[in-house]
């Protein structure tokens, strides 16, 4: 079995965006080896997702529209802001987009339907976070 | 290692409706030879889901009532509909009930609880859709 | 490669808690002798989730709060309960929540962001439940 490891750095300008990470993640799993496997790709910060929908830019300001309407920023709705934080939104935010994908590798290659690509979404931004791609396989 | 690729294929009637297809995920991992890994089920499609839940047909009408009023149909909502689609509330359906699930494959089976049975769930029907089904182990 | 499986059972008191599990899946992961590999988290049982945030009591509270008016638990609420049951709403907030988590393992340990921890989610408590874990890797 062979597993590879990295971490994808990125660095949001807003509060709340959401960035294409397909083809780094493509990159990784061409730099593993791996033909026939797993890979996982999780957002290690708990204020941000990785999630895998469409690349439209309507759709993306819904997204972001509804989540503000499911979980307002507005910082003196959440007990956690008690303790010096404004980002109590982001951590429901993220509950919704969810904190992991694991997409199957086969032939080499991220096995996806035609839509599909990968996003990391940042919800409390402006600060660098980081992304885990860990992929098992042979 | 062994992996074994295989992908399920849908047509729902209907533009929302849930079908359970834990028989068939079991048979694949029954010809995946695998008696110990990891088996991962997801939608290929963005508006669209695989779940694990109950197969009671009360709790899935709940679903769909609940899914209407946290991302209600009505076209002229969404950003999205503006490229000529009429499926907006669909790729938001979808996030709150996940494009995948993992699932332990234990001495040859789907290691489960007692009531979990997966399902795909469809938000925007009457097209074929396609489902993966990637099983890793030994 | 290497496969591990073991389960973890939690009795909440309350209906609704969430109980930090990361130590319990940590030492699963030294017993299973797993370097590189991935590790699945899972509730047994569909009214409850296991999640990653962070472990600040205001936070949870305010989880608590917002999955309240998301899915309330009145039982009138949900055709589910026409079955004889009272915890329609806990099936929602599990969806919300999630199920399962997957967490790569590196060098032995979870390898986690900075304030990642495991928690198991409770929507239907005051009953024994089970957590899955299943370690694969080498």
């Amino acid at each position: 079995m062979k597993s590879h490891t990295s971490y994808l750095t990125f660095h949001a300008r807003n509060r709340m965006e959401f960035i294409n990470i397909t083809g780094e993640v493509q990159e990784k799993v061409q730099d593993s080896g791996v033909r026939e496997g797993l890979c996982l790709v999780n957002a290690m910060h708990i204020t941000a997702s990785v999630f895998i929908n469409d690349d439209e830019p309507g759709l993306h300001q819904d997204y972001k529209d509804w989540l503000e309407r499911l979980a307002p920023h507005d910082p003196s709705r959440y007990r956690h802001n008690r303790t010096g934080e404004d980002n109590g939104d982001a951590h429901h935010k993220r509950q919704i987009m969810g904190r992991e994908v694991v997409v199957a590798v086969t032939e080499g290659k991220l096995d996806f339907g035609p839509w599909e690509q990968i996003f990391y979404g940042e919800f409390d931004g402006r600060r660098p976070k980081r992304v885990m791609v860990k992929i098992i396989g042979e």
